[in-house]
């Protein structure tokens, strides 16, 4: 997608701090943190939301989720614990309109949700 | 699993307000509303969490996402927007030791996501 600013991460128009890549997935670090650790993982194909997944797209959501214990582990945090949040729509704040994945450790983080 | 919470929802040994209910999985509203909605998606095969997911439980988890937005629409908020979270363990204060995705809106959530 031209104007998607994941899309552009993905195609490396735009640098990003990577910390796992393959065919299907890139996770790399939120530039605007909320934990101590705070990464991204994001689906290559571009999907805008939950809202508009297909068989295809759910399966790129599966893959990502049977990585992120690789991914948590490779942060240190797979033990201690993370919270693994996605944005839909407005009233979430949901900022790119390509499906992603927080997660978020590092340290004990509040029981409340929202 | 015995002393499971969550299993003993799913088995009707302990009552719930239902959203959805197939053979596969289970939504209820949270006891403990953090949202104007919350609800979670519970699927009914008894796994931990994120951390302990196979080839068989992550279809459930597939399965689960698939349903989201049918879900959200049933609740008002699939256009509005909703937040959707997974909670892994200690630092994440995952309470119930069977994964469960949280559903979260109904009105503008916090920017801040913990």
């Amino acid at each position: 997608m031209q104007d998607c600013i994941f899309c552009k991460i993905i195609n490396k128009q735009i640098p990003s701090n990577i910390v796992y890549e393959d065919e299907k997935i890139i996770s790399f670090y939120d530039v605007n943190p909320m934990a101590d650790i705070h990464v991204l993982i994001v689906p290559k194909v571009h999907v805008e939301s939950i809202n508009e997944l297909n068989e295809s797209t759910l399966e790129s959501v599966k893959y990502a989720f049977s990585k992120i214990p690789e991914i948590a582990e490779s942060l240190g945090i797979k033990d201690s614990g993370y919270r693994t949040i996605i944005n839909t729509g407005k009233d979430a704040g949901q900022t790119v309109k390509h499906l992603h994945i927080h997660i978020l450790g590092g340290s004990k983080l509040p029981e409340k949700l929202v």
